[in-house]
């Protein structure tokens, strides 16, 4: 067991924000209760977490607060409009205020979600972000992405949010299907393949510690990917230019997450396949070699994670998702793309034919 | 016909804009796409304005650009979280991506929902106000309040979200229905009683030009009233102070209009009722005259406004809608009241039987 206890600092000017990174954190009152504003709180968790972890969580909270709860259904295909009036619904019929504050507990659709809420509820109240997925922990729950899907793109409704603190408990990983722990491991390596070439390598040396769930080493990859963003949300908190790196993988996994159907590929898979795609591209523009590519696809596909992506999507179908990311200006496509592994970049004049004619590689004709 | 021509401006530090006050600025295309970023355009209207006054907007707009139309049903009742999809239908289906701008033509409900949804598409583009009716103009266009209703709150869901600039023609007040036009007025006279009693009086001694809809003393009316509410949003921007002395009567009115459905009672409406609710109580804790609640009483009649509140609304009805305002704190009320005519405070500790005791004189028993 990981005695790991850490506090990283998300450096916003007056939004600046702690994370804690500790065995146990999830029901340390002292902290918690230091970062509720006013007298009421609403969890928002979702059907599959609360029963492991809600208990712990209100045991913690001051017994003089006034506490509801939002259990959303579980899975990116609810993160919508729709569900998230449920959580106005419950904050209003409760008589929530604004100095009220929400708190996700779940993994990145329930902090999305309680983000966007916490964003919305009477124009602003404040939120706190327990994360209980991999996935969470190392990449949503911090720097203050927020928002739903719509059916024509994903996160394309939200807003920028910054929680008051994020608190991030490695043992609920415990818990965690093997699914949605690989998923989560695909974002861990992201953080290796953009910014940090000595961790990409640390992590290969111990993919096997990560299949075997190896307390100490996953803690240490929490604290690395965690202060990798943290870094880079510092220094680009709307994605103005560097956070954009942060989306390797993305344009290619959001297409394929759409086109499937929200919640048929989970979003770190559709990112694994997404980043290989990146680094084929990469490689066929010479910046990365295939021998980078070949290592980066046994790698994942060792963690379980899928390489390629799925082989009914036509050209068309890729082509009308990807032009409407949220990173297209004025029509033009900026992808993230490796310039060697370790450093990412944002590429923005690929000529339409050459896009198309890479992904014809990997739709049926 | 007047030629005021002003130019205003709401100093926010990065996001100060210019409030632009000009008979015929509707189509003034140079400032027009001067403050339009990108190449694409989402205009929201609605079904009345727009068959009204789009051809003149879009003639003004640079050809280059690529736009498309969300025309919304009219009416407060309409302004809800289901509603705010169109937007987002329309915007997504039309390819419009981060750098596409929102322009808002219409009166307060347009403008609200349109800016709620420039904060929340791809998690902000930029947006513009054209207000087309009296209380959009010298009110909701300007201070970035975003938003929509609940069914169990007026504004409840919305977002602290700056124009990049507000376009005020004074001339198309010329299609304003009466009771529309009197609506407005009722928050022009706001201004005078919160905050400036030498123009509270030059209301009053224009009374009739008013009712005549004199082109100068309107202008003269939006840009004293535009200039007020730019000080104090300039001042405080998120209402954690002195704004909140905007929103006198708004708390009663709030109750009123979320009470009879939302659409039955004007805002403008709901917000004179309230007005002389707040001048009766400071009256009845002697801060000002029975006088000058009269006099209000008579002025408000006289431009048509009403003057209290449905008869038919319980106590009961009362307290639960105005226990769910915004600027409730950890339970406790907080209203706006009058020191004096020009000058509002905020009152905090009101004894929940002195507010009931108030009410019940305008209640059935």
């Amino acid at each position: 067991m990981s005695t790991l206890n850490t506090t990283l600092n998300v450096q916003l000017g007056e939004r600046s924000y702690p994370i804690y990174i500790e065995s146990g954190v999830l029901d340390d009152s002292v902290r918690l209760n230091r970062h509720i504003k006013g007298k009421q709180v609403v969890i928002i968790s979702n059907t599959t977490v609360a029963p492991l972890y809600i208990e712990r969580l209100l045991s913690g909270l001051d017994s003089s607060l006034k506490v509801s709860q939002v259990l959303l259904p579980d899975g990116e295909e609810h993160k919508t409009l729709a569900n998230l009036e449920q959580i106005f619904d419950t904050a209003l019929t409760d008589n929530h205020n604004r100095s009220t504050s929400f708190i996700a507990l779940g993994g990145g659709v329930v902090g999305d979600m309680a983000g966007f809420a916490a964003a919305s509820y009477q124009r602003g109240v404040h939120f706190i972000q327990i994360p209980t997925t991999l996935l969470a922990q190392v990449d949503s729950s911090v720097g203050g992405k927020t928002g739903v899907n719509h059916p024509l793109g994903k996160n394309m409704i939200g807003a920028f949010y910054q929680p008051q603190a994020v608190f991030i408990d490695p043992d609920v990983l415990d818990s965690l299907p093997a699914r949605e722990y690989a998923a989560g491991l695909a974002e861990v390596i992201k953080y290796g393949l953009i910014c940090d070439p000595a961790f990409y390598e640390w992590l290969h040396q111990h993919k096997d510690d990560f299949v075997a769930r190896d307390k100490a080493v996953l803690s240490e990859a929490i604290k690395r990917s965690c202060a990798a963003k943290a870094r880079v949300v510092a220094e680009d908190e709307r994605e103005g230019g560097v956070r954009a790196i942060l989306n390797l993988g993305h344009t290619f996994g959001h297409a394929i997450e759409a086109a499937q159907g929200y919640g048929s590929w989970l979003h770190g898979e559709a990112v694994a396949a997404g980043m290989v795609l990146a680094a084929r591209l990469s490689a066929s523009r010479g910046s990365i070699t295939d021998n980078d590519v070949d290592r980066l696809i046994q790698w994942l596909e060792a963690m379980g994670l899928p390489t390629a992506p799925p082989e009914d999507m036509l050209i068309s179908t890729w082509t009308q998702h990807m032009l409407r990311d949220k990173k297209v200006v004025d029509g033009r496509l900026r992808l993230v793309l490796l310039d060697e592994i370790g450093k990412a970049c944002i590429f923005d004049d690929l000529p339409q034919a050459e896009l198309e004619s890479f992904l014809a590689t990997f739709t049926p004709s």
